[in-house]
C-alpha cells in the first residue's frame, strides 16, 4: 500500500523526498481554489511566479497577470485572488501568470516530484480520484502563511487525507492531526475558519463570501497538473 | 495582553523572533517527561546536550549521564528515556547530562529566548502558572520527531494554550489547531495517541507504560528552566 503523508508547511518541505511522489499543492485561501475555479471556467494554462516582478514582466496582450501580496491584488495587474474574478467569460481559452504570497511558492519548492496536483474543497474528490490513479506515494503541501501553518490548508488536508485513507497508509502524525481536526469542524468549515487568521488579518477587505466559497467542496471536476513549469488540465 | 503562540517543530523556529519570548519546549515522548520526572525526585541539575558524543565524553564520576536515540538508550549512558528510570533513589541531589534525538535540540534552538521552560503533561498547571508570571509573549516549542510534526507535542501545546487562553491572545492558527485537537481528545489522550506514530515505531519497546504516565497531567509541581545552559528548578 503507498503512503500518505502531509507537510503543514512549505518550510518544512526539505524533510520529504518527494522525487517519486504525487503532491498535492493547496492554498485554499485563496491560491489554488482560483486556479481550479479558472480552469473550469475555461482557461487554457496557468503559469505559476514565486517572484512578484518576473511575473509582472511577463505580461503580454494575450496574456492576464495575476498578483497578490498580504491577500490584497497588486497594482498593476489584470487579476486579484478572489475565486469570483476567475469566473468571468473573457478569461475562457486565455493563458494566466499568477504570483501569490503563499501558493505559488509552495508549488515552486514542489516541481521536483514525478507529479504535481492543484487541490482545493472545490475538486476535492476529481482530486482524491486522479491522486488514486497516479499510483504513488502522496504528499499533501499545505501553502500555509509565510511558512506558518494554517487552519484552512490543514483542514483540506484533513479532508483529502480522509477520503484517501482506505487506499494509503499515513506516514507520520501530521495526516492524523489534519484528519482529526478536519472530521471536528467539517459540519461547518466557515465557522471553524471564520476564527482563523486570515479570515481576522482579512476582514477589512469583505472576503467572507470567498472564504465561504472556497470552503464547498465539489463545485467543479478539474484537476489541473504541472507540466513544463505550466499548469493545465 | 499579551500573545501565545505554537511551534509545531523546530524546523519552524526560525520563523519566530524568541529575544522577548516565554518559551515551552516539550518533547512529552519522553524528554521532557523524562527532566520533569527527575526534578520531582531530587535530581540537582540537567544539562541538555544537542550532540551525543559530547554528552559521552561528559562523564564523571559524579555525573550521570543519559542518552536516546531513536527511542531507546545508548549503549555506554547510565540511563535512557524511560521516566521511571528518573525515580530511582539514587539519583537524589545528582547532576545528569542528557542527549535526545529531539527533545535537548529543541532545547538549544530555544536557548535565546528571554526565559525557557520545560513542559510536560506531567507539570501542565504548575507550568502554567509559571508562563503566567512571567508576564511575556509566549512560544510553546514542540520537539516533534526529527523535524516532523507529532501528535503527542500538538496535543500538549493544545493542553497549555488552552489553560492560558483566557490571558493571552492566540497569535495564529497553531495553538487553534492544537486546542482543537486537545479538546477533542483529552477524555482519552492515551488513546488517540496509540495511534500515533511514536507509539508504533516503539511498539516493541513496550513503553505503553511509559506513554500512558507521560500523558497524565499534574503529577508533579516543578517548572524545570533554564540558566546558563543549565536546567534547574
Amino acid at each position: 500500500m503507498n503512503s500518505l503523508d502531509v507537510c503543514l508547511s512549505p518550510e518544512l518541505m526539505h524533510l520529504f523526498d518527494v522525487r517519486s511522489k504525487t503532491v498535492v499543492v493547496a492554498d485554499i485561501l485563496r491560491a489554488t481554489s482560483c486556479m481550479v475555479t479558472a480552469f473550469a471556467h475555461g482557461v487554457k494554462s496557468i503559469k505559476p511566479y514565486a517572484d512578484l516582478e518576473s511575473c509582472r514582466n511577463s505580461k503580454t496582450p494575450d496574456i492576464y497577470i495575476a498578483g497578490e501580496r498580504n491577500g490584497e491584488k497588486v497594482e498593476g495587474f489584470d487579476l486579484g485572488n478572489s475565486p469570483f474574478e476567475y469566473m468571468a467569460p473573457e478569461l475562457y481559452g486565455k493563458i494566466i501568470h499568477m504570483t501569490t504570497t503563499n501558493g505559488t511558492q509552495a508549488i515552486e519548492r514542489s516541481k521536483e516530484s514525478a507529479r504535481v496536483f492543484i487541490g482545493a474543497f472545490l475538486n476535492l474528490s476529481a482530486l482524491a480520484a486522479a491522486v488514486q490513479q497516479e499510483n504513488r506515494d502522496v504528499l499533501i503541501v499545505c501553502a500555509g502563511w509565510k511558512g506558518k501553518v494554517n487552519l484552512e490548508d490543514t483542514l483540506f488536508a484533513g479532508a483529502l487525507a480522509h477520503l484517501l485513507k482506505s487506499h494509503f497508509n499515513f506516514a507520520c502524525d501530521a495526516p492524523l492531526l489534519a484528519e482529526a481536526l478536519y472530521l471536528q469542524s467539517k459540519n461547518d468549515l466557515t465557522e471553524a475558519v471564520s476564527h482563523a487568521s486570515h479570515a481576522r488579518r482579512l476582514n477589512r477587505l469583505n472576503i467572507f463570501k470567498d472564504i465561504s466559497f472556497c470552503l464547498t467542496a465539489d463545485q467543479y471536476a478539474v484537476v489541473p497538473y504541472l507540466e513544463n513549469g505550466i499548469l493545465r488540465v
